[in-house]
């Protein structure tokens, strides 16, 4: 191993500035460092392949959130999955498959330490490939399982709407919902995304919100059209990625006890005014319904229940999954995640960084 | 008691027009009707006080909502305490106190099937007087008391606000979180209010969201200045009466798993605009925090556990009360009606009907 690593480089993204707005490319700035054996107790990652989130935006933000946001200067933080190089732990040998958070660089080089704390995990490709280690079986996975079912508390016969439902989040919730016997609406960006989300995932509708510009309507009529069609029973859980007006259309229309499910808000997320509040939050108190945000990390001890549950279901085909693999490596990093607030990604979005 | 009702006068208040923002004199008319002896099961009833209350706004205006509108030409809808005043019904007794919802009027009479179904029931002035049976023994302390403590769900050393303290609903609601062994802070609207929640009631602090005007800084400055002040370890629950600006302040301070109860939004209840939806809503996100609606008579079947409860506590003097008995009659009401909306009100609003 040793040889191999000579003059090898590392290409890593680090945030430059916090963006006002959508990340521009002079938010970024590109660096190259060396790679080096792991110290004992270390291991050396190579970086196979990251996971772009549309929470990324908001560790890019000053303030207080649920994590610490990215230093100005510090590697991008990023989830991913690759393969041990080299190691000097106990617990990992090389040609070993993981997934963690090795951020957006090349190689992902862990002292002793940073193996403990980093959340570095062996993974199994028997129960899914490398990139549905990063949606299904990864954190969108992870936050999908248990915001619907623990924060959702889905009953059979429910009615429940996902935004953002070709998304990484959102195609398991809706999956899920499905398989707990659920009615489920999606909520997505063009018709391809719809009629994969109805004809491969077996959503019972989806409702396209980028349709009404194209037949000229109110803008946000179509999605109102559409739940009113779509779920004439009412709206019992509304798993939101998306906030903004869409909130507003199913707020309208939820019945008592709903919950909605606070998992991220990707239409607010480059606002450079405040975010839009939900005007129809008062459907709250009218139907005594709740909203609940949830924080999938708060999950981590019963992970490997739930990627027990979803592989089972990969296995016997009733859960599919879809990711959208870019090119391009490093340097397509800002770019590429700029994809997720456009809506042009077409399943999870995977920035593919190396075969090898 | 027939001779006694002959030329009797009921002086009623009616819907005449849905009202655009605040009441207007012309959104009301006032009527007159004999009063007539009650017939087999039915009950007559001399109002003696109504109840004012917030909610009275919503119930005016057209569209669903968790009960139907007051219908134009109607009666105005209205909680009141009276007493007995004829009786063909075996379950009440000329000089009975009672409770119910006789509308904005003098004089309610009662069908055999309306008695039934109107929730007229007895009160007993041992554990009340007439006026604390519209507040702290009312549909205000109900609301308090389950809200609180079912919805919100407080522990003993968790910091509790409720804004609208002095109000009907903050008074029961602060001091039954102090009871519970909370530390509470009130936001009301001037130092007299202030003053009286923490001397009198014994909250721990109280917010004059007034005082910014008069002391010339930025409008909501006073409020969040006040949160930093006075709840040092953060919000655990929100008791939310008013909405807008003061919910938005409440948000950026409150902790992990916190809990918001949606219980009304007064300042939003005249917008001629959209209301103003929490732009802070993410917060819930980010601190798994839960916003949840609460409509009092979902808990009608647990009246009877809770009034025991807050009665022995006005026994033993833990819980205190405040009337603003304002007079004048059924004449009065429209007037009257808009002090809640301009804070006028100092206690639970109360209006005199008649003394007889």
């Amino acid at each position: 191993m040793t040889a191999s690593l000579a003059g090898i480089v590392n290409h890593q993204v680090r945030l430059a500035a916090r963006p006002v707005g959508l990340p521009r490319a002079t938010d970024w700035q590109f660096t190259e460092a060396p790679v080096a054996e792991p110290g004992e107790g270390g291991v050396l990652v190579g970086v196979r392949a990251l996971s772009l989130d549309p929470a990324m935006r908001g560790w890019m933000n000053e303030g207080k959130s649920y994590i610490p946001p990215v230093g100005i200067g510090e590697v991008m933080r990023a989830g991913g999955v690759g393969v041990v190089l080299a190691s000097r732990h106990p617990g990992f040998a090389p040609g070993d498959h993981v997934s963690g958070g090795p951020g957006v660089q090349e190689f992902w080089s862990l002292s002793a330490e940073e193996v403990k704390r980093s959340g570095l995990a062996k993974i199994d490709l028997r129960l899914g490939s490398l990139t549905q280690w990063l949606n299904v079986l990864g954190m969108p996975g992870m936050t999908g399982y248990f915001g619907l079912l623990d924060v959702g508390q889905p009953k059979a016969g429910e009615t429940v709407v996902v935004s953002g439902a070709a998304g990484a989040v959102g195609q398991t919730v809706g999956q899920l919902a499905r398989i707990k016997g659920c009615r489920v609406v999606g909520i997505a960006g063009g018709a391809a995304k719809c009629d994969w989300v109805v004809g491969e995932l077996g959503f019972d509708a989806c409702i396209d919100y980028k349709q009404a510009a194209r037949v000229g309507v109110e803008k946000w009529d179509a999605v109102r059209e559409g739940l009113r069609q779509h779920c004439p029973a009412g709206v019992d859980i509304y798993f939101d990625n998306v906030g903004g007006e869409i909130l507003d259309s199913v707020l309208a229309r939820i019945n008592r006890r709903a919950r909605i499910v606070i998992c991220g808000a990707i239409s607010q997320y480059n606002n450079t005014s405040a975010v839009q509040g939900p005007k129809n939050y008062l459907a709250l108190l009218v139907n005594r319904a709740r909203m609940e945000g949830m924080v999938v990390f708060d999950y981590a001890a019963r992970y490997p229940q739930a990627i027990a549950e979803m592989a089972a279901y990969l296995a016997d085909g009733r859960m599919k999954s879809r990711e959208d693999v870019a090119p391009g490596g490093v340097a397509a990093f800002p770019a590429t995640l700029n994809k997720l607030f456009s809506g042009e990604n077409f399943g999870k979005l995977v920035l593919k960084i190396s075969d090898a």
